[in-house]
């Protein structure tokens, strides 16, 4: 039998051998220089631990609860469009295997399977429904009632979007949706069709004919009009906006940069995460992070900075191409082992033990010489 | 059909191949170790962006003014020398393209090609004109004249070239002008003919026998009795000279370094840019970049630093060797294009949205680490 | 006759060479990304001199004393396990070189030579036994009372490793004991045995099933009751725990994360070694440091940093691959002749005259920046 | 005709080229990881220029004096050992060359050519004597009176080797003189001798038999009483043994970490400049630098941070490799040549305009950080 991956990056190679060209380069791919997406892993690489010795480690409790829904290790699942043309099976195989790791998916509102269906996969499975705002807001409405109708437990509003960020490789590939694919949140509507353009990524067409760019704070009052969903938003990167998030009475924060797909030079997440920490720390909001997580150690590091749990999202679609559900499953038990060792090696026994001062950033060295001479 | 190049360092690689290779190393080189060339790309990728979110960015206004003329969107073109060489109509193509463009053209004083023609190719372009100062002072003054006849709006003195920085390339290659071409600015002048110098680049030789190694900011004063065009310094890198630029009544600045084609390990301009904006801040005088623009992202951060407007050199010269007249259209629309998306994704809805609390520079984090600590 | 190798690494070219891939890869290997292996050569390289010039250099005394014994030079041997994979005689080869060369062995649990076999191997040689504590208590207490009886003159209780490092290639090759070999200390127990498992590195399964992951601190004040040997603990990282060693009544730390190989992204140990120093400074116990010594200079940073001596680890298995106890003999003696040389160079007669001003670390280069502008 | 080179690099490849491999390795070797070596290079590209423009720089005054003998430009050479490997006429060639170009030569002690014939072959020469200390008082004193008979102007006493540095491929070559060359300097003594050793340099082998490891400050005092030259001592790096120089009365520093060829992990000397500089400032003393200077920009930076000149070691002999007498002028001229255009272009006349706010060094970009900040 061939040899399964030891690692994330081993499963995204057998990815690369399975995909198609067109398929592969839209889930790997960042914005132009791509210098964000290589910036994610460096940035985590920048960070060390201070590990803490010869405490007892025999049981170790990962589980927390994100929003109140309990999961069992806090990785969760980030949203990815059009899972589809990785596996037959798309966002179901997705849905139940991250059920049955009693952690928490985010279906994109680009799902190639309608979202009804993706919760029946797997009912008992904790979800939430990210949502891009249409020009067409009564569309928009819909599909908020029908994901809170379905069972989702929250809004994850992707803010980072207003257009699409500028994937050269898609540009060069056409990017368009394979046959016999379509956005299944919107059967039968424009909005299913993904546009085939001969200069373009066909998804930059559709985003710009189709999402709304005047998308603003006072629509997330709107949206709190149309759903009692709470409402996290994706995509802060500043203090500034994590403020507003509070102000408009969000109840998470995903600080994201969209996978390095939106604006290059954008920071690594795990960089700017403390700021957005600090500048809502006593407010009732949570924060999590996503961006370049590979290992057990990133998601570590993000939550010795404060996040409350980090998501994934290519990792997940390199489980599904190299395996369907159990690919996924698979990527995701890795994970969590990882996690888990690290913690016993850092010496914590739950979550709560794992504190800022379990980890050394950039920021911190240059402190400690500074302090050191004053 | 071929595919068409997706970004500016493409083009340079169409250039490449379309080129001579003594013309291409004329075009791309930089002086002694290039390292300051290497160093302009670099010092951009360290500066990272603050992006903010839920801003309206349906509608965008990238336009502004340069001395007062209206362009339509900040980034404009820098003079390079010689442009016949890179493609046959040279720099009228430039003209017509970068006036169907609505920005702004600075022609050189080293144009294969007439300063009449390049104006009539294009009469309603912005233009500049800009300067070397001969040794023959009255070849100079007529050289004045006629820019100002002809409708250039403002004369671009270039300061950091009273010898001609060592590329060795050029001088490996013997550069010299290819066969029918002259100094279009000088016909029947011994200004007009480069000489060819069998261990030298003729350009360098060109430089030490007509150019004026006395240049100094008495002449700024003599260049005033001659003419009413506003004048612009180009090459200036420190507070001190910006000072005497204001001093000397100039109406603006390019923070350039000539594209490092002269003094090795001078630092990258955008390094330097805040030096000088502080400096002359409140004075009546207009800071620009150039050096090492090849992204839309890269302009953002110049004009969050406090720059007016950028200039490109070289991208321009690939657009005309790989498709003359268009191709340098087809570079411009992609420098403008990524240049407006980029200002999407930033959350501004016009140039005035830009403001430093956008950019993080390495200076910005390690003033981070200080002010935590103090 | 072929070339001697001229430094360590040439002696892990040579290993590399000799030994089976499963052995060498279990030799070599870091955990995960092995970044903090990489690390660990990089942070000795950040470090720089301050040598003095015009000192008499002529005779240079390398001796100190680790807890009261006498060793020729501050260069000692780290526990490292299964030796008889390297080399016929195993730990017997190493125990007769390292005494022959009048310095400090430290012996693994999981030798595969029984830990009276090796003391008789050379009777006369300095010797600690580091131990492992293995779920049953009893068995832990034999190792101990044996140790000490068998003239171990401490116990070097490993604190890093309640479980153990995932190291990627012990996964990929099953790694296990090659038939014929044992957990030499063990004989006739469960514990000599280790399981081939189909999906793991054997090692990984052996110690969770069999070592104690709850050992805490309360275990050092159980050790004490039954042994009298000096308690030195391997594997501390921080001030804090560092203190709590002191508190404990160790009578000594080894500042090491494993030769990299637990958690990944701990931090160099030369880069912690000044916290740890700074932290009991006054009180009595002594500090030590292992991971990544591959050169004479290498020891002298860390002693001017405020190390009492250096362990090295993988040097001494590539000594024993590449030629038994004569190539451990020959990489101890090259590693103390650049220790001397640099002595020499640095201007120092003895092991007194290496103080912390002829070291600057990266945070000295910060510091003396700020003390600049203060 | 072959290309000629157009900088130092391409004149060290054509030197490894021609010479055989034993004699380039002797000669382009640092110690141990070369560290040291690559950082001399790297240390100069982390130093950024601030030129200033419009400076009237039609004539540039490079001369100066080096303890008071006049030189045409402030780039001196070195002092390197046996120079007849490299070409025929060996040391004398060099001392034509440096005589032909008016500027200041050193001659090793370990010259292949009596130091008598050096002086001889350009009589009106600027000259030192580089000095090793010997066991052999009296010999080492019978040194010294023919130098100063012969006219050498100082003695450059070398304080950084008490042993030879350890060069991994001068080992494995087992560096010998080749057939038919002596130590010159030495005719029919045992130090004109250079041992074959079977496992080890031939070199470091004549240095543990003759040179004295006792050597120290008060030596320095000795010398005094057997010669009236002016003492400079070579191989200074701190603060400390400048405060020495002066107390002890000598004339002159090289800063200098011989090449890296002695203490790997020594500083780049550029590094380390402006902490002697400013020890001695206002003490009658003249600093200078050598190591790694390959451009004629290195040489400005060193002026910049306060030397008075400085000193090439290898460049000279890859000009004699190259091309005998014509191949040192030849370099000599390329370094001055890129001197002169460089002070050119940052606005200099003359030496004296050059200065400390005309560099920008890592140091200097701390501090503005933190000024910023406070
Ligand atoms: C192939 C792909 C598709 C994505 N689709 C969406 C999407 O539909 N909606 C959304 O908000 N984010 C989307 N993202 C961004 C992810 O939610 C997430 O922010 C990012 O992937 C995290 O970085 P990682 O891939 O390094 O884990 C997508 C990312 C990828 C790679
Ligand atoms: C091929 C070439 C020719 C140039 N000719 C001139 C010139 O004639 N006059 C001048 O002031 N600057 C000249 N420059 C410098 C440019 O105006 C400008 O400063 C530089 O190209 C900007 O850097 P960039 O090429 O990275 O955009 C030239 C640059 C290049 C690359
Ligand atoms: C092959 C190998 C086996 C090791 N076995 C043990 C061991 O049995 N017990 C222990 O405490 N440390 C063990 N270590 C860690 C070493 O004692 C030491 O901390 C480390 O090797 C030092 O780093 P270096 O190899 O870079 O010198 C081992 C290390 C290696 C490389
Ligand atoms: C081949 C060679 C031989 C040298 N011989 C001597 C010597 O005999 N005496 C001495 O003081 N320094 C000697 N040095 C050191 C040089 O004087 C000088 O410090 C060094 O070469 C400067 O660095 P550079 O080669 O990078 O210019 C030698 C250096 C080299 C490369």
């Amino acid at each position: 039998a061939a040899m399964d991956p030891v690692n994330v990056m081993e499963y995204q190679m057998v990815a690369k051998e399975k995909l198609p060209k067109m398929v592969y380069d839209y889930y790997a791919s960042g914005a132009d220089d791509q210098w964000t997406l290589q910036e994610a892993r460096s940035a985590f690489e920048r960070i060390t631990f201070r590990p803490r010795v010869l405490v007892d480690v025999s049981v170790q409790d990962m589980s927390t609860t994100i929003l109140g829904q309990k999961v069992a290790f806090p990785i969760c699942v980030a949203p990815t469009a059009m899972q589809c043309m990785a596996t037959g099976q798309g966002e179901k195989a997705t849905s139940r295997a991250v059920a049955s790791m009693n952690t928490l998916m985010t279906l994109s509102s680009w799902s190639t399977t309608p979202l009804e269906e993706v919760a029946k996969a797997a009912p008992h499975g904790a979800r939430w429904f990210q949502l891009y705002v249409y020009k067409d807001r009564a569309c928009t409405e819909r599909l908020v009632r029908r994901a809170q109708a379905a069972g989702y437990k929250a809004l994850c509003l992707t803010v980072d979007t207003p257009r699409l960020g500028r994937r050269e490789n898609d540009v060069k590939n056409r990017f368009h949706l394979p046959d016999g694919l379509t956005m299944g949140n919107f059967l039968d509507l424009v909005q299913a069709e993904m546009p085939t353009d001969q200069k373009d990524s066909g998804l930059a067409a559709y985003v710009a004919s189709l999402i709304d760019p005047t998308l603003n704070w006072k629509d997330v009052e709107w949206l709190k009009t149309i759903t009692n969903l709470p409402i996290v938003v994706k995509g802060v990167l500043t203090a500034e906006d994590a403020l507003m998030a509070v102000k408009h009475g969000c109840a998470g924060i995903v600080v994201s940069n969209h996978g390095a797909r939106q604006l290059d030079y954008s920071p690594a997440t795990i960089d700017v995460l403390e700021e957005v920490v600090n500048a809502v720390r006593g407010y009732p909001i949570e924060v999590y992070l996503d961006g370049g997580v590979r290992r057990g150690t990133d998601a570590l590091k993000a939550l010795a900075l404060g996040a409350r749990a980090v998501f994934v999202g290519r990792p997940v679609v390199w489980g599904l191409a190299a395996g369907g559900e159990e690919g996924v499953r698979k990527v995701l038990t890795m994970l969590r082992d990882e996690f888990k060792l690290g913690l016993a090696l850092l010496g914590c026994q739950s979550l709560k033990d794992i504190n800022r001062s379990m980890v050394v950033t950039p920021a911190d060295r240059a402190k400690t010489a500074v302090r050191a001479r004053l």
